[in-house]
């Protein structure tokens, strides 16, 4: 089944909202098995959204469409769906009585142009819309299907579960698809691609990779009759996705950095403090996401000046050697913040957020220590990117050190 | 001039991301007085992806697109473009050799396959990308224009400010909109809303207002033939606007509390420390996000134990008697952060992200003070949100009180 999904208001074209309704639709399709082709936002404008709709009729089996239902003369998707498929608009009582009563519970009497919410045409029945004055259209006519549902994602999210997934459902059959997606750190995207690149061919299941901001995302995706069958070709692919880049493969799903951390830390037993200089405390606010932190994370220290990395315990022969941005200095921080606090693991970085470089080095370089009851890890780079992005990227590399480390202590 | 906005990539089809580039080209579109007649989600899938350029090129004066220009197979838009307009993709040397300039400076070397991204057409010009491997492409023909960036956020952003917007301001004729944005902070949108509501009615300028992670905004918007009246009825227009809610509006347009904040305490020679409990770093990773913050942020602290909190210097009678959730608390934080430091002001936050409960007190709880040399100012609240939120709201609470206490001050 082909569907297209249309996103109606001015707003939208604006760039006053963010069209998340067809995020969510287009989600929701992906997993019934339905191939989504085209998504597009149109204004309120007659002309445009008859033309949309024209197209739309022409190619798809199943549109989709949210807003345009309000009681205002801007709001169109009725006209246009009566006027594309030739048929007229009738006010049905019950259904103006439904509107009507929606206002009475408010204590308000309904506005005359209200009543037009109340319409059908012979082709549409309604959708009752519990918690909004809008009722949605489900059409069907020739072998092909239009829903119509309100742009107010709260009242589109009731009716799409409610009233459109179970019609869909039986429309659609048995045929579905299953995702699951692994999620790697500590490669780039196009050497996580060139790592899996035999497997990049296969048609059921697909793989693809998508760069994250939580590292590489590896896609598989198996259609099949039944769930089971579908989990079962995503597990035996997943397993020749592993052989060839298990090593980086830190989660799955929902899984995050710090919370596969966590767990890690938990398991273990373990806990862990922070210093960070360039990250600037992105890395204890990435770790203190996680519900439950406080059980492993003891505290962090943002030593943003040489002052409060000596007041924290990194030795004047260290930043007389090597600086407030070096290797050392960052293991020097590590250990301190480990010695500190009585944390078995201390996170050491230094580096240079920019915009100015510092003591020679450039924009971007970024050292991490992890020390794990004194056994260092240490990982160096240089990234060419925004002010923000370094830290963060300095923060996710410490993050994959720290990963790296308990799991290997966990093996 | 009719413009048309492109998103390419299967992910959007799928439902894995939601088009916020889209929104964000929709909006700047907008403000520089072009008006967006179509935007559109197209899959990784040449045939598509020509019949969508092909449409949109014969219907618009201006087709922005983003995403299609990686390395990969998938990767199409160069190709879609050069089909519909019936020219050829040669590569350019010097392109190239900036791809894998930008491998080099990373100590890598660049794939076969990156050489695409080096590619032209006769009719257009590279957009350069020093974030990023991929260069935009400005296509210019027939008194039409192609603007190609990369789907990537933060190299998209980038290169629409510094290379894509001149250009398009010298294309744009003289009917112009201009827009300013007044940022609120400790004003919800409703309250906000019912300081102004006599101005809501106007029509030149229009004020709206949003409810934005940095506060509400006032958007103030005005039409106008030169840029010297828009600014000039802004500028009235703007007074107003002040005089109703300017005790709560701390900047304007790319202002930021953090920012705000930063200039201030930078303006008055003063430094800041920071001791967070509940929020985790988010309000030093915030302040560090400002460049040249290490001028006046000395450092912070994540104190996330009772123990740490002790560590810092919090006195034990304190904890016992009030608690570690408590604003008795949150000023000793307060107070040790700027005693150990030597920072002229010490900020101070504890509160409860949740799952759970803290000593009876509910989630959502957050004790903020802010110890400027002594003065101490302190706001308490109760958020029902979720974990990251109230990390979030905490972090906001302690910026508005840093705000107003530097205001105040200066004043």
């Amino acid at each position: 089944m082909r569907a297209e999904i249309l996103s109606v208001g001015t707003e939208l074209l604006l760039g006053q909202i963010v069209d998340t309704n067809a995020a969510f639709l287009a989600q929701q399709l992906s997993t019934l098995g339905v191939d989504v082709y085209w998504i597009s936002q149109v204004g309120d404008n007659r002309g445009r959204l008859v033309e949309t709709f024209r197209r739309a009729w022409s190619r798809s089996d199943l549109i989709v469409v949210t807003g345009g239902l309000g009681p205002t003369e801007d709001d169109l998707t009725r006209e246009a769906i009566a006027e594309v498929l030739g048929e007229e608009m009738v006010e049905v009582p019950e259904l103006v009585d439904q509107v009507r009563a929606f206002f009475a519970r408010r204590g308000r009497e309904m506005p005359p142009r209200n009543a037009k919410q109340g319409t059908l045409i012979p082709s549409a029945q309604a959708l009752p819309n519990p918690i909004g004055t809008a009722p949605g259209w489900w059409v069907e006519r020739d072998g092909r299907i239009i829903v119509a549902m309100p742009g107010v994602p709260v009242e589109m999210r009731k009716m799409w579960e409610e009233q459109v997934l179970p019609r869909l459902r039986q429309v659609q059959g048995t045929q579905i698809i299953l995702s699951r997606t692994l999620k790697v750190l500590g490669l780039g995207e196009s050497a996580a691609e060139e790592m899996v690149r035999s497997l990049l061919a296969s048609t059921n299941p697909t793989l693809a990779t998508y760069a994250k901001q939580d590292g590489v995302h590896l896609r598989i995706t198996a259609k099949a009759d039944s769930p089971e069958e579908a989990r079962a070709l995503i597990a035996s692919f997943e397993r020749r996705v592993l052989d060839m880049v298990g090593d980086y493969v830190y989660g799955a799903d929902d899984d995050t950095p710090a919370g596969v951390v966590g767990r890690l830390l938990t398991e273990q037993g373990l806990t862990v403090a922070t210093a960070e200089s360039c990250s600037g405390g992105w890395l204890a606010n990435a770790l203190t996401d996680v519900p439950g932190s406080s059980k492993y994370f003891v505290g962090g220290f943002v030593t943003y000046t040489a002052e409060t990395k000596r007041l924290l315990g990194v030795p004047q022969h260290v930043l007389d050697t090597y600086g407030t941005v070096h290797p050392e200095t960052s293991a020097a921080l590590a250990r301190a913040a480990r010695e500190r606090t009585g944390a078995d693991i201390g996170v050491g970085i230094t580096g240079v957020a920019g915009p100015d470089a510092v003591e020679g080095q450039v924009v971007g370089t970024v050292h991490v220590v992890v020390d794990a009851r004194g056994t260092r890890h240490t990982e160096s780079s240089v990234y060419s990117t925004t002010r923000t992005e370094v830290k963060r990227r300095a923060a996710l590399d410490a993050l994959f050190l720290l990963w790296r480390a308990l799991r290997d202590v966990g093996r």
